[in-house]
C-alpha cells in the first residue's frame, strides 16, 4: 500500500545545543508540534535543516529521532542528496534503514558544467535503482546554480521508484515545465510559499514549505481550499507570501530559526559559517509574524 | 480626469514588410483587432515590439499609427526606455506628442554595475520630471540582468508622475516586494502570463501580457474573475500558462509572431539578428494554440 | 594598400560641455594628445566613449571630428554596434563615410537567449558584407552577458572583410580560444590592460586599452618590448595592472574621465544615468596615478 | 623552520579501481612520478582530486598514502574545505595528523547569499585558529559562484596561520586584487595554467596547476625562468595554454584523467555523476598532447 505524496510538508530545522551539538529533544518537540498542527509530514536534513553543515552520523540520528515521533500515517522524508552518486546511495540506504518513507535528492552541482542531462539521468537512475524507498527529485537553482531541465524530469518521472519533484525555483515557468511530467505516479511539489496557492491551482499536489514551520495554519488553509473546496484561502496566501519572501527567502535559515523562537518553538543557534540574525532583524521577524499571522487567520 | 491603470494590456508586435520596412497597415489592423477583443489598452515599442531593433523615426511612427486606431478610453502606452536619461526624455516627449497616454520605461542596463540605487533614482526622477505623461517603471531581469530593487521602486512610487511598474521577472518573490509599494496611485502590473491570476490575487492591478495578443479571451477571463467576481478562471489561467511559457518565454518574439499568424492576425517576419522559427517550431506553436485555446474557453 | 591591425589603440572618451552637449574642441584636443603620445590609433564611440548614451548624430559628429585630427597613418576605428543588423549597417556606413578606417562591432545582446551561433553569424556576415570598411568583432561579457563563442569567431575570421576581434573578457581561457582563429588576416586584440603583455606573448597583435588614454607610456613600453625586442616591460605592465583594475575595471567611465582630468587632459562630466565619482574616489584616482605612473616609467 | 610556499604544485587526481574503490597503489605511483618530475609538492583531495565525491575515510587515506611517498622537503597540501566550519576543522585536523604540511580551504558556498564578508572572516579565522598546520585560502568562482573579495583576503592575510591563497578564477583583475595582499608571509598562487607566466611576472609565487600533472616540464620551465632567470619560457607557456584551456578548463576531471592515461600514468575512471570522456574526446586529448608537449619542449 502506497500513500499519496501530497499536502503540506514541513522541512524541519536542526536544533543545536549551546555547545554546538545536536539537541535531539528540542528537535523532537519541534517535530511533534509541527505534526500536531496538521501537516502531512516532515522533511528532515533538507536545506532548511542545514544538512550541508551536518556530518553523516548526525544526519541518520535526525532521521531516527524524527521517526520516533512521526506516526506511520505521516510522511517522513529525508534529504540525502550528495555530490557523488555512491555517497548519495549510502545516505539513502541509511535513511531508509532508520525509517524514512522517502528521500529527497538535490541534484549534484559542484561540478556544475559537467551536470549534463546524461549525467543527471545516470545519477538519478542509479540512486532510484538502489533506493529501498521512493525518491523525490529536488531542484533549487538558488543553491545549485542551474535547474534540472524539464525534459530530464519528464524522463525520470517514468522510473517506478521516482515519485515526484520539489521545485524551489520560485519561477512560474519552470514549474509549468515540471507540471508537464505530472501524473498519478509523479507529484510536483513546490518549495515556494509565495506560490503555494498558484502551484496547487496549476496542478501541483503539495508543498514542502519552510513557512509551514512557523505559520502552519496559513499553509493548511491554502491546502484545504485546494483539496476539499474549503473557503477561499486568498487571505491566507496573502499573509503567507510576505513571510515566505522575507523570512525564508531573504533571511534564510537564521530567519526561519528566529521565527520559530518567536512562535514558541525552538529555533536556537545556527552553525558557522551561517551567522545569527542581528537584533534589528530579529525584531523585524517578530513584527512580520504579528502582522501576518493574525491577518491571515 | 485620470483613468485607472489596470486590466489587460497588449504589448503589440511591430509588423514588417518583406522589404524590411514598417508595415503600418498590418500594424493598425492588428491593433484594431486586439482592441476589439476587449483589452484595456495596448503597449507599443516594448520588448515584444522589437523596440531595440527600431530606429527613432520608426518608434514615433508606431505611436502615431496606434493612436489613430486606439480610442481615447483605451490606454496607449509607449515604450521609451533608453540607455541615456537624455535620450529617454527625448523619446518620452516625442511619444507624448504623438498621443501616448503614458510611457513604459525599462531601466538602463548596459553599464549594469553602475546602475546603483542612486543612479536608478536619478534616471527615473529626471524622466518623470520631464515627461508630459505618466511614467510606468519596467523591470525585466532576463534582458536587464538585474532587477530594480524593491526599495528603489518604493521610493519612485512617491513621485507624482510615476504611476506603476511592469514586473516581467516571473519571480513571485520580486513581485511581492514590488507589491509593497502598491497604492491607489501606484499600480503593479505583471508581465508574466503564467502568473497573471496569481498576481491579481496578490494585489497586482493588471498585466501587460504578450499572450493576450493571440489568446485575449483567456487573459480577459482571468481579469473578469478578479475584477468583477466573474466565474472561476482557473481553466483559463491553466490554458494560458503553457502558451506563455513556451511561445512567449522560450520562443520569444519569433514565437509570438508565429502565434499571431496562426490565429489569423499578421505576425510576419522578425528583424535580424532575430531569426524566424524553424518549420517544426511553427507547427508546435499551432498545436499548442489548438490544444489550449479551446481548452481554456 | 592595407595597414596592419596592431599596436596600442586608445578608446577615447566623449567630452561634454556643462550644458550636456558634445564638446568637440575638448574632444579634438584629447585625440591629438593621445596621438602625440605615439599610439597607433584611436577608437571613437566605444564603451569607454559612452556610445550607448549618444544619439546617432553625435556618433557621426565624433567620427568626423576625430578624422580631422587623426593623420592617415593612424587607425581611426568607430564603434558601430547596434541591436539590429539594419541599424548596425546604417551606422557602419555613416562612420565609413565620415572617414573611419574600420568599425568595431559589439555583438547584439538585448535578446541574449536568441543570440545563437546562427544569429551571430547572420548578423556579422550581413554587416561585413555591407560595410565599406573592415570590421572588427567585439566581445565584452561584462556588458553583453555572454561571450561570442570561439567557434563562431573562427568562422567569421574567414570573411574577407572581418579583420580581427577585441576581447574584453579578461579571461585567459577565452583569449586562448580566440587566438585559435588568429592569422595574418585576423588579429586578436585585448581590451584588458592587465593582460596586455600576457596577450602579446600569447599571439595577440595589440590592445584597445582605456588605460592607454591616461598612461600611454606604460602601454607603449609593453608594445615596444613585444614588437621590437625593446627592454623588458615587466615594470610597465606591473604599473599598468592596478590602474586598469581599479580605474578602468571598477570605477568605469567616470573613473577614466577623472584620470584624464588628473593628467591634464579633459575628462569632465559623464552623462546620466552614469554618476560622477565621489570626492574620495577622485582623490584615490590621483593617488593611484601618482604611485604607478612614476613607478612604471 | 618554515619552508617557503612557492613553485609548481601538482593537484593530484584520485585513482579508482574498476570496482569503484580507491586504488592506493596507482595513486602512490602517480604521486611518485609527479615528484620525480621536479614539482615542489602536491595537493591531494582538491577539486581535481574529486574531493567532493570522496567520503571522509577516503580523504584521510589519501593524505596518508601521499605522505608515504612525499619526502619532507616537498609540500604535501590537503584540501579540507567543507560547508560547515566545524566539519572543515575536523577534516583539517585529520589531514594534519596524517602528515599534511598545510591545508587548502575552499570557501563555503552552498548558502552562497549568506557568505558575507563577516561570514567568510568568521569561518576562516576559526579554521586558522584551530588548524595545527598553515592554511591556504582557495577561491574558485566556477564552482563557488562567487569570488572571495580582495578586501576579505587582505584581512585574512594578517592571520599568522594563513599563508596564502590559490586563485583559480582565471581573471587577471581578481588576481591583481589578491596580489595587493601579497607579502613575505602571504603567497598568491594561481590555479590557472594559462596565466602561470603572467601571474609569476605580476608577483604570484607559484601555481597549483592540473596541467603540471601531465605536462610538468612545461610548468617547470615557466617556473625556472621566473625564479632563476632561466631561458625564456614563452614557448613553454604557449604550449601549456591550450592544454590548460581545453583539457583542464573545458573537459575537466575526466579530461585530466584521460591525459594522464595518455602520458603513461594512471588516470582511469571517474566517479559518478562525472562521466568518462567520449572516444572522440579521448582522441582529441591525445592529439593536443602530441602537438603541444613536443612544441613546448
Amino acid at each position: 500500500m502506497m500513500r499519496t505524496l501530497e499536502g503540506v510538508l514541513a522541512p524541519v530545522i536542526t536544533t543545536f545545543r549551546p555547545d554546538g551539538e545536536l539537541d535531539a529533544r528540542a528537535f523532537e518537540r519541534n517535530v511533534a508540534s509541527h505534526l500536531s498542527a496538521g501537516v502531512h509530514g516532515i522533511v528532515v536534513t533538507g536545506s532548511t535543516g542545514e544538512a550541508a553543515l551536518l556530518d553523516e552520523r548526525e544526519r541518520v540520528a535526525l532521521v531516527e529521532a524524527a521517526r520516533g515521533v512521526t506516526p506511520p500515517d505521516r510522511w517522513l522524508i529525508a534529504g540525502t542528496g550528495a555530490e557523488s552518486t555512491r555517497n548519495c546511495i549510502l545516505q539513502t540506504r541509511a535513511a531508509a534503514e532508520r525509517g524514512a518513507d522517502a528521500v529527497l535528492v538535490v541534484a549534484p552541482h559542484y561540478y556544475g558544467s559537467a551536470m549534463t542531462p546524461a549525467a543527471l539521468l545516470a545519477h538519478y537512475h542509479a540512486v532510484a535503482d538502489a533506493s529501498p524507498v521512493p525518491v523525490i527529485l529536488y531542484t533549487i537553482p538558488k543553491y545549485m546554480h542551474f535547474a534540472t531541465p524539464a525534459e530530464v524530469v519528464a524522463e525520470l518521472a517514468q522510473h517506478g521508484n521516482i515519485i515526484g519533484i520539489k521545485d524551489s525555483s520560485g519561477s512560474a515557468e519552470l514549474l509549468e515545465g515540471y507540471l508537464g511530467a505530472a501524473s498519478a505516479d509523479f507529484a510536483v511539489l513546490t518549495g515556494n510559499g509565495g506560490l503555494f496557492r498558484h502551484s496547487l491551482s496549476r496542478g501541483a499536489r503539495g508543498g514542502i514549505l519552510a513557512v509551514a514551520l512557523f505559520a502552519p495554519a496559513l499553509a493548511m488553509a491554502v491546502w484545504h481550499e485546494a483539496s476539499g473546496g474549503g473557503a477561499s484561502a486568498e487571505g491566507a496566501q496573502g499573509a503567507m507570501a510576505p513571510l515566505a519572501r522575507r523570512i525564508v527567502g531573504e533571511l534564510g535559515v537564521p530567519g526561519v530559526k528566529a521565527a520559530l523562537d518567536a512562535v514558541g518553538l525552538q529555533g536556537g543557534p545556527v552553525r558557522l559559517p551561517l551567522l545569527p540574525l542581528e537584533a534589528a532583524q530579529v525584531a523585524e521577524v517578530g513584527e512580520l509574524l504579528q502582522a501576518h499571522l493574525t491577518a491571515g487567520a
